[in-house]
């Protein structure tokens, strides 16, 4: 299928490439040409020989997945995108770097058609892939069949220096070693170089032999402009369909330029004179920026096109399919269309106590059945995350129809593997540690944002009531610093109901969830007791239990905190007309009329007591200048939960008193 | 020095630990008993035989360092501590757990003497010591002279599987490997256990060939309950002077116990009859918790005192020292003592444009000169963070009294590794990185708050003020969220002279700070026409220039957005009676009286206007009801910086047209 013989036309294919990158970088006045002229051979052996794609069918389920993990090369990306016939028009790389280009200055998911993955913060590229494919791998153990082989493409890379010193790259290849993904290949662009200097400086590790140690096949390219080399390299890293591949190709940093080799090369334009002398050390001295000449053009369109056959063969068998496993089509298309199917009711609990995360495990695990797309675990916290899906199987090499993925004790890279699973149409991702250890995921969590991914984080442990453990488990700021996130929506559930409703909700959400859950039990909010619930839970935001008559103060609280505004205001009774809000989402709550906002925090009723056992920070807006807040403004303690609620001041008659305090 | 003879007396002491721990967690009725079971004959040789400590004489500079990076094993630390003499009174055993104990679930830095660091976020204990070590050889390398070695100690450590899987634990290694930590030793409780199961789920990596391949040396002990073994490894590790090492020894989880070599045994108490049955195989059955054999007690009172003598002897050196070297003599007293020299005024800049990144790099070098305590780096970007001390040299192997760390694309490890070099009296470390990587640093800068380590976290390019790298590296959420974490200081200068006092004012605090700066040039403001900025800055937030008379509004600014401010007030002179507030930390503003506060943001000016490049989460505690805010409520974008401002609506004219919004 593919050739190794490479003529002249693939070296001016691969100088075009490097100079229609460093043309973009210097016509932006910014960005980065060190990459694209080093790594250009790497990049286009692997997109003229290898890559199964189809730029007329960019979202084609089986393609092969690309992932530039230093986004920073995105020059390159674009001027291959550019060449195959992306649509992305010479103007776009013109445009390079400004104001609502679709060249922006790293690669951004749904910005540019052929960008698989928002690429930038080092390391993450690579943990995505990773997510990638075991995503595919999930599809092809569910839906192939014999004579039906839907799922069985290859994932790719380019990762730096930069990527491999990262620690999720680290944890994330850990994770492919143990999960055997046969399928993922990564091309490192060697070139020691770091923007402070040699990578002997500070990177002097053994890398092949860490990704040994890993489990992965390793091939050393020691010329990364041999076009030949590279070549088969890439069909020995495909030919191991057991261990993840990492092919080490040396290259030089801004080759070909005056800059080669030196760090200088990384991050600036080279500059007119430079860039000149470039272009003629590639033989194009004469010709202006962003030339292509015409035999180049006509072998990326030739190149680009190798794969339309295998796409509509795709295609056909794929109709075929629907004939043979009618059921498992329809689940098929329905996957990939990213369509819910009717989830019913959410469960209600009646009453009792129950930790939320409790709660949770239920609502998740009888979702599980309704929903094959969901597929997740923890971060070596299963049991106490309350994420086990029993009975569906742990997700591993022998059995990859398992649904609970064992991520380890590796926090950053479950958050970029489910960002990588959830940049697969079909599966709905989840991962799952306690709230404190979000820190760990949140540049995961940061990207899950970004690139808009249903990504659903459940964090659980929500509070002081962890207890014992002791301020190193303890969430303080935990809420508000997901709360001040762009794009992503944070949830902390009353009570077993109040998750079951959201439950549902998240599911809608365009974007990721926090699911912040408790450790300890909480009272069952009774639906008869409290009817707004159901409809209220999913605003956001509602009037849990109203006072007889117009309220004169309002008790606001989330999560845990909203039972203790509850024995509060029943404290109050026949003292003070108290209204409790439950305000489990901002995000949702936020989105709400305002006519609907004001009937639940009407502004008249200015007495307002916030009760959540966190930071106060940003609970003003919704407690006005008279109003005030029961919080937590330092580290927690190693005490029983019940003793820390008590120090901290969260007891009824706390609550109760700085209530009547708002009237003094 | 050392003996390797192991009899009936140690094979009790051993036994003790175990029994001691697992009693504590029993009458906590919460804890982790297993590892205590496990690691005990490792902890004991080392402690035993090794560590060289003085519990009369917990602050002993010379002293080696030990950490326990799984904190949950907190007990048997307690234990160990308790038996050594370090003042920890059996109550306090019987205490674990409680609210007010010495005793905390994981180890607290400050509660317990003898805990060096606070630990329970795997992998950072490990990262820790990686700092700590870099301290001792700093510290030997200015200040040991022929015949006066006074820092050559080790720092050893316990890891677990859940450490080693961390990425900042793998980031930390690799670095450790580069900088030829041979005084770093750790044991590896190698005991193939996680909470969710065996390790071979999910940790299938070959850990020896990975720390070989970082440049360690690996020592394999089959059996970790032979203390000969650990002992002869521990003998070995000390050898390699030029290797960190790690001794891999195979335990079992909760050994002796009816739950050994299960995850049962990780989290949770034993229980009264597991218990028995593990003080029954011990050979205790008979005897009751918390007992301690009278041989036992006296063999650790005896090991404990070995070393009383080189701590004298020590201290007789330091005395001799401060006549040989007089002058080091009073430097390294004062750095011990954490005292500050006189630094004079702060440099103050005339005039001109200057990114706050470039002012701060001029003070920090000049700083550097005063403060021989200073050492840091950035995570491989000291060009962009102008964090590169000139002409102070690289800390390498070679060159330990090099100033300039490099810690490569490893920000969490850098974070990490500075908190290891605050625990070290004598060193001020700092780490750089962009803002929007403070992300990466997070988990650790919490430790820094925790433990109130005094670390400076240097974060550039700190807006949408970066440009052209878009949204992956534009901060947008970052303020927000360092503010509201408990115990840090968060500074964001206006300009280069706020810059120059607020590095002076950041040396006094008692924690850590987070220095925010710009990428992009600002307008300098000259101290003859902003008069109030010196002393002001101090305050975390003052009046930086006054409308003539009553003013009507308040804008309220920080950073890049100060000299925003300024030109809007321009604009709206003879309209609009404007103060301009600059608000460069909310953290030091909150401290000043009510009275200096209410002077700079007067309750009577309702009129005010935030102008922030981020999101306004927060900041309604400043703008109260009336207030509006000129803020970024969503992801950047890729563009040249002027572009995105204006884009944003932070121009002087959009900024103006806010403050007249307020009035209609």
């Amino acid at each position: 299928m593919t050739t190794s013989v490479y003529n002249r036309k693939d070296r001016a294919s691969v100088d075009t490439l490097r100079l229609l990158a460093a043309d973009m970088v210097e016509t932006a006045q910014s960005g980065h040409p060190g990459l694209p002229l080093g790594a250009a051979p790497l990049l286009y052996a692997l997109w003229s020989r290898f890559l199964k794609h189809d730029p007329q069918c960019p979202s084609w389920p089986n393609r092969d997945r690309f992932i530039l993990s230093p986004g920073h090369g995105s020059s390159i990306l674009y001027a291959l995108l550019y060449l195959c016939g992306y649509g992305l028009a010479e103007s776009e790389l013109r445009n390079f770097r400004q104001w609502g280009s679709r060249t922006p200055g790293h690669p951004e998911f749904r910005v540019t058609p052929g960008v698989e993955a928002t690429t930038g913060p080092l390391g993450h590229g690579l943990a995505m892939g990773v997510g990638l494919a075991m995503a595919a791998r999930a599809m092809g153990a569910r839906f192939n069949r014999p004579g039906f082989t839907l799922f069985d493409h290859y994932v790719y890379g380019l990762v730096s220096d930069g990527d491999l010193m990262e620690g999720v790259a680290a944890e994330a290849a850990s994770l492919a070693g143990a999960q055997s993904l046969g399928q993922l290949i990564y091309l490192y662009d060697d070139n020691h170089l770091t923007i402070e200097g040699g990578t002997d400086l500070t990177f002097t590790e053994d890398v092949r032999a860490r990704f040994l140690a890993y489990g992965w096949q390793v091939i050393v390219v020691a010329d990364g402009e041999d076009l030949f080399s590279v070549h088969q390299a890439l069909e020995n890293a495909r030919a191991d369909r057991e261990r993840p591949s990492l092919i080490m190709a040396r290259t030089v940093l801004g080759a070909g330029s005056p800059k080669a080799d030196s760090p200088k090369a990384h991050g600036e334009p080279l500059g007119a004179q430079a860039l000149a002398a470039t272009r003629e050390f590639y033989g194009y001295g004469d010709k202006p920026p962003f030339f292509v000449d015409e035999r180049v053009a006509k072998n990326f369109a030739t190149r680009s096109r190798a794969h339309e056959a295998a796409r509509l063969s795709w295609e056909a068998l794929l109709a075929n399919y629907a004939q043979a496993y009618p059921e498992e089509s329809r689940e098929l298309n329905r996957r990939l269309a990213q369509e819910l199917p009717e989830l019913g009711e959410p469960i209600s609990f009646p009453t009792g106590r129950l930790a939320t995360r409790v709660a949770s495990g239920q609502v998740l695990n009888a979702l599980a059945r309704k929903l094959p797309e969901l597929l997740g675990g923890s971060a070596d916290l299963g049991p106490s995350n309350k994420t086990s899906l029993e009975g569906l199987g742990s997700f591993l090499p022998l059995t990859p129809t398992g649904r609970n993925i064992h991520f380890g004790v590796r926090e950053e890279a479950m958050g970029a593997v489910v960002n990588g699973l959830a940049l697969y149409p079909g599966i709905r991702p989840y991962g799952a540690t306690f709230l404190v250890f979000a820190d760990f995921c949140r540049p995961a969590i940061r990207l899950s944002a970004l690139m808009g991914l249903k990504v659903i984080y459940i964090f659980t442990h929500d509070s002081v009531g962890v207890g014992e453990d002791g301020p190193t488990h303890q969430p303080i700021e935990h809420l508000a610093s997901l709360r001040v996130m762009p794009d992503l929506t944070v949830i902390r559930p009353a009570d077993a109901n109040e998750t079951a409703v959201l439950w549902l909700e998240l599911l809608k959400r365009p974007g990721p969830v926090a699911l912040v859950l408790s450790r300890q039990d909480l009272p069952v909010l009774p639906l008869e007791e409290y009817p707004a619930l159901w409809a209220g839970a999913a605003r956001g935001g509602y009037v849990l239990s109203d006072s007889e008559g117009e309220p004169e103060a309002i008790i606001l609280a989330t999560g845990s905190e909203v039972s203790l505004a509850l024995a509060a205001q029943k404290l109050l009774l026949g003292q003070r007309r108290v209204r409790v809000v439950s305000l489990p989402s901002w995000e949702i709550f936020a989105e709400q009329s305002q006519a609907y906002r004001e009937s639940v925090l009407p502004p008249r009723v200015t007495a307002r007591l916030g009760v959540e056992a966190g930071v106060s920070f940003g609970w003003e807006r919704y407690l006005g200048e008279r109003g005030q807040m029961v919080s937590i403004e330092r580290f927690g303690s190693s005490a029983p939960a019940a003793r820390l609620f008590e120090e901290f001041g969260f007891t009824p008659e706390k609550v109760a008193a700085r209530v009547s305090g708002l009237f003094s």
